[in-house]
């Protein structure tokens, strides 16, 4: 056979055949009985069986969701880091799902490189597929495209699709949502997967390096990949000016610190499992006794909020039915340290701070006041911290134009909804 | 409110929530009351109803399938032509369903860019839609993820995922294949969505424009978007050294003449209505006598193979049982002469150009040879040239190792199938 011209086009298929066999064994410890062999179909798509999924429902709901991890590619190319960045994808895509109480099924993923890096290639995947095992979605398809010369060698760009399921009357979402309603907030592990072009503009515009140690009270969050790569001493920190002495007997003591990249590469926390665990205990008791006019049950779960672009307020407003009001306390929980960092590194003000990062808050649970000790306790067993941040009301607080700090969002992403109000002072 | 300093960093969510409500239309045409409105979950996912798909199923099973339109997406943006390249995206993902019988349910799409320029964001999703439209898929979802200083102001890039359905008994796919099969080929409308990297290449490497018009005889396919721009009469190919004479009285030849571009950019043909409406044809008749050792049917249509990256033999040979042997008949279509004149161009040899574009067959049937005539009757009715172009056999042809054209592929694609056997010569 004569030399191919497509491969020196820069399309390498035998470099996509070798990715494709690394990332095999990861990709099919996702895949349980419920996926059928790809030999049955040639491959060309990836098969489910729907025995596996409906038993027991009254009333199956099919839900998809799609999303990329925006420009914090970029960081993991910087750093050279490619196993961590498919949990931001999974956790982007399946904890869209998550919000309705939606249980993933089976996911893909599409990669566009400048250039098929086969390892490289199978690192990314194999990121995607521990998060997928973690939250019990099969991996059943993906696609490496090669855009030699549009994206650069080592450039890369991902996005993915999750389809789940759900039984219609244990759908949840803004039809549950009532007042008197207790506001959980469950922890982020950083700064997630939204936000990063403001972050690289802060690193751009006041010349920060991605290697530059953090100050000591900048830690790595609980579960932390990265925690084990950070010395229990930390380097000086040049940059901010202090010089925290370091008993490190590391000959390179950059090596053993926690750095601005690492702590923006953390990967984005995975809450399927704890908050479906919840909508399963939240169970059909019937406490409540007023007309959803839909087949809902009575869980005392009622909707949960991804804080994901846009932030916390803009998110939660879309699952505040139109007519009642969330009213958030900013000084409910404290905001990790690195975003008081980037903000004043940046001269980021809070609006534009809390309008775009998560601030410390990843996923919000709305449920009956009955149940905020259990959502509590349940994300504490999870390792993830959970406190009540805000409380659901049928009418504005009466302070709300008074305070200065006071704002009130509404009718965010094409969701004609309730409003939202953030009021008080962030602890830093 | 202050101004937010997310804008300034280059993600513009006034822009994203503008580019929304210019597709909002589109969108929901592709939706019909098996969609879910996005009030009950806030918008995080899309809902389906199960019940509208199940019904009459004896045993559902869901597929999915993702892709891309590789490097296609750099021809729109320097054409400036973005209506068109979502027909490419749906034609790829949804036609990998299409191979084993699948109906498409849903379908979500993911574009990332440098800038989100509104217009231009909903004409790509309009494609979209209406490709969705035409193959009865609705589309339920996307993200627009801009990327700032990754991407270019204009460069884009973009994915889809979509899932579908079908009844375990009715799955096509290699099991079904035997010998004595017919191969049938079914027209493409050009180069699809694959080997873009090899004709950028070949215009860069050349110094062609894509603003050249081309020879007389190369014409837009049927149903071409494009065949109203161009004139009934064409300009000159001066660059090709011919000076066919024309009549036009356009004072602007070269914006009357159909071009490089153009013919480049045609969009991918959907095959999902004609396979799935042949499958239904091929119904259940009790012609078949052997034993599949699977709850299959006995349809007349067997498998189809979608002609994508890697040519016809390498994606026919997918739906190969191992120890059959299809052997295709180069000579058995004539292949438009797009290819050839990129061929002479680009130097490209024949076994480059048939392992990187699909020469004119963009989708294969394997059917019973009592179906051949219905399945080239039902493509001619929806306007797509058909014809037998081999057959599957048990043994290898005995003249393969003395023609010195012929080609042998096997075992492509992670797949373990039969072999496939080009011989004889293309009819340019």
């Amino acid at each position: 056979m004569t030399e191919n011209a497509y491969a020196r086009s820069g399309v390498n298929v035998d470099a996509g055949d070798r990715a494709v066999e690394l990332m095999k064994a990861d990709v099919q410890a996702t895949q349980g009985p419920e996926v059928l062999s790809a030999k049955k179909t040639g491959g060309f798509a990836g098969l489910y069986d729907f025995k596996y999924l409906a038993e027991g429902m009254r009333h199956p709901l099919l839900a998809t969701s799609t999303d990329g991890v925006g420009t914090k590619v970029d960081l993991a190319r910087r750093l050279g880091i490619f196993d961590t960045i498919g949990y931001d994808l999974v956790g982007m895509v399946v904890d869209d799902l998550t919000t309705s109480g939606i249980k993933p099924l089976f996911m893909t993923d599409y990669i566009a490189c400048g250039h098929v890096e086969p390892e490289r290639i199978a690192a990314i995947v194999r990121g995607v597929a521990k998060a997928c095992a973690e939250v019990g979605c099969a991996l059943v398809g993906g696609e490496t495209a090669e855009h030699p010369g549009l994206l650069g060698e080592d450039e890369f760009d991902m996005a993915g699709a999750a389809t789940g399921v759900v039984d219609a009357p244990r759908l949840l979402g803004p039809a549950r949502v009532c007042a008197g309603d207790m506001i959980v907030g469950f922890a982020s592990s950083g700064l997630h997967s939204n936000g990063y072009s403001l972050v690289r503009k802060i690193v751009s515009d006041q010349g920060l390096d991605w290697d530059m140690p953090l100050p000591d009270f900048i830690k790595p969050p609980a579960g932390s990949p990265f925690a084990d790569r950070v010395g229990s001493t930390k380097a000086n920190d040049s940059a901010s000016g202090s010089t925290s002495a370091t008993g490190s007997t590391s000959a390179n003591p950059a090596a053993s610190a926690y750095t601005l990249g690492l702590a923006c590469l953390e990967p984005t926390r995975l809450y399927s499992r704890l908050c479906l665990d919840l909508e399963n205990q939240g169970g059909e008791a019937a406490w409540y006794a007023g007309d959803f006019s839909e087949e809902l049950d009575g869980n005392r779960v009622h909707a949960f909020a991804h804080v994901t672009g846009g932030g916390l307020a803009a998110n939660l407003a879309r699952v505040i039915p139109a007519g009642l009001h969330a009213v958030v306390d900013r000084s409910a929980w404290p905001v990790p340290a690195l975003f008081k960092f980037l903000m004043d590194r940046g001269n980021i003000d809070q609006t534009s701070a809390e309008d775009t990062w998560n601030l410390g808050i990843g996923m919000v649970a709305i449920v009956h006041p009955d149940f905020v000790r259990v959502a509590e306790e349940a994300a504490a067993n999870a390792g993830i911290g959970a406190t009540v941040i805000g409380r659901v009301g049928d009418s504005a607080p009466a302070s709300a134009e008074a305070a200065p700090e006071t704002r009130t969002i509404s009718g965010t992403k094409g969701v004609e909804g309730g409003t939202v109000t953030l009021r008080g002072t962030y602890r830093f």
